[in-house]
């Protein structure tokens, strides 16, 4: 894990991001804070401008509007164009007609490199349509040891169906090519009292996946345990009265501090 | 005050927010603090969808688009026939006609439920017309011990003429049905030093209110005071170089960390 | 430098921002710390009213919209009719043509008090045309103490001919109405790996331009100052385990208690 993360801070990725507004900050301030630079465009006369200076796209659609859909079909062409990873954060998928249709249809005009969303909203687009209650994912979905087998399955199944790397987040990650999966142990329940760490770690994953071009599985899956890892490392500093404001700022500092070395050691993951 | 602050923690609403984006992330942080979950979309095309997967619905006009108005009346709408509670932040009317004429256009189409705005705000929709200084009240305006009567005789009137709970925000906060009035003494001043509080608290009141359909005046009051609290509380634990930035985050952990039971001892409201 | 900070606490300037929406909420915590009053508009029908409460506008042109763009002309045109001081933030000018000829459309459309950017943005506008990496300055353009003699001249030059103070971040800031040159030696270069330090000072730096109007190159250099002098004193309160999230916090709240006499002890400055 430890190359993955020390790419990051050698190359100072440059990502583009076409993302919410509620989350937007902390996207950016954890892009500094693990080595990267963001910049944020979504005005479809500006993104393919922005585009071409980064190394990564990274399309979140937690606050659709009409004008930034087409800024992320036009900045994700020219990416592609550009060979540059692009990265969908399919937020809400299943809550409402517009967000899964978006979601699909940029799966369908681009060609991504990776998926990064929770499980309920990755099974809506694995079947095309959704039930999601919002933003968060199903308890019903949630991947536990119980169907951590059958999880793996669906994962390496739409990740071969959709050529694309599948980040599915929860109390266990999973990260898989099709061929292989990174069952991911980090991460804290807690960090889904803070609003858009989510967010925040597709992010880092694009920052990681654009700071590593050959090895974009590895990266992925790097980024996520460092998410996690951040998650835990934040909560061991958490005082009495600490609540999620402060946990917000200790993960992203915990971020900032990580070293390789630290990643290597802290990480816990099982490959199936 | 008790029972509906943990009505609240044991029922998770799922709170619809089309809300500015200067403090959209802590309106998000404080509703996942007081156990309600956050969804934000203001795309006229999302909101109706959005909206029915929630509970309540939060309108905020901090910073209006033209595109998020539609939002707002297509949105509240389908709260309304649904039976969700709808609230109104009607932030800076009084400053701009857009902002006036918005606030008064959606008490005309929509039944709204609660009304949160400090005194300026409020006034300016009681007289059809306005006279505010920027998104703070007017000092003229400011409801103390003096005027306090007065006062209280104008909220209630408000409320009664239009069928709603109109509850303003100051050094005294008011929350009154028509009938009865809560006048509530909790709060800081250094909390007009951070943005947003007000947006936070109408965030945090919708959830309330969502959580507690038969009470909805005793809900909003206890939001009022769960605000207030969590700003003595937060305010206790600031130390020698802190100020408004760690204020902020204080004032959510302490939401966080807050149970009914603190709720209970730490309200100071009289009913009038 | 000691009252150009004191008559914005003793002032209250009204400032209307319309910025990116990734630092807002930042940049209305510290007009709040640093004793102005922010109040946030973009919307073109919104924008003439809101200006004409206020006493200065701050246009950051971060994540431009082609309705905001149109917000930033009506708004720039009522604030010079006002005769209200207008900064302009050209955030990522020379990175896209969109932001390129925004940023030169508003400097010839417009009287601008002060332009505020990093030092490939402002070279950008010399030049009409650019070669920004992304939002940060580029390496090659850094004002050094080696080059600094070349800069100072640069910088003059541009100020003299646009008639506007030029205020130029980095390493080394500079802060020129053509005749007067200030060389600033605050801050600290961590401070570029929190998002927005730059769209904060803008912001703050409208807020001292505001309240010192007969004073306006002395007032944006005590911004400039005072901004380098929160970072010092935020970085001497960090722990260990804090990072950039922490940082930005810690700033804050050094603007939010700097005294104008702490300010006067702090600030490191040559004029030439």
């Amino acid at each position: 894990m430890r190359e993955y993360l020390e790419n990051v801070r050698n190359t100072i990725p440059l990502v583009h991001n076409i993302t919410n507004y509620v989350t937007v900050n902390d996207v950016a301030n954890v892009l500094l804070a693990c080595g990267g630079s963001p910049i944020m465009s979504d005005e479809a006369e500006d993104v393919e401008d922005i585009t071409s200076v980064c190394g990564g796209l990274n399309i979140n659609i937690g606050t659709l509007h009409k004008t930034s859909i087409e800024g992320m079909f036009r900045a994700g062409k020219k990416a592609n164009e550009l060979g540059h990873p692009v990265l969908l954060d399919p937020v809400g998928s299943g809550a409402s007609a517009l967000r899964t249709n978006t979601a699909l249809g940029l799966m369908k005009e681009l060609k991504l490199s990776v998926i990064r969303g929770n499980v309920s909203e990755i099974k809506t687009l694995a079947k095309g349509r959704g039930t999601t209650r919002g933003v968060d994912a199903d308890v019903a979905d949630a991947v536990t040891e119980k169907n951590l087998d059958e999880a793996v399955v669906f994962v390496k199944k739409f990740a071969e169906e959709t050529g694309t790397i599948i980040a599915v987040t929860g109390a266990i990650d999973l990260v898989s090519d099709g061929n292989t999966c990174y069952v991911i142990y980090n991460g804290r329940p807690e960090m889904g009292k803070i609003t858009g760490t989510g967010c925040q770690l597709s992010g880092m994953m694009t920052a990681y996946v654009t700071a590593n071009p050959d090895h974009p599985l590895e990266a992925a899956a790097a980024a996520m345990c460092a998410m996690g890892l951040a998650g835990e490392i934040g909560w061991s500093r958490m005082q009495v009265g600490d609540g999620n404001a402060t946990y917000r700022n200790r993960i992203i500092d915990a971020i900032y501090n990580m070293s390789g070395e630290e990643l290597e050691k802290g990480a816990k993951y099982e490959i199936r």
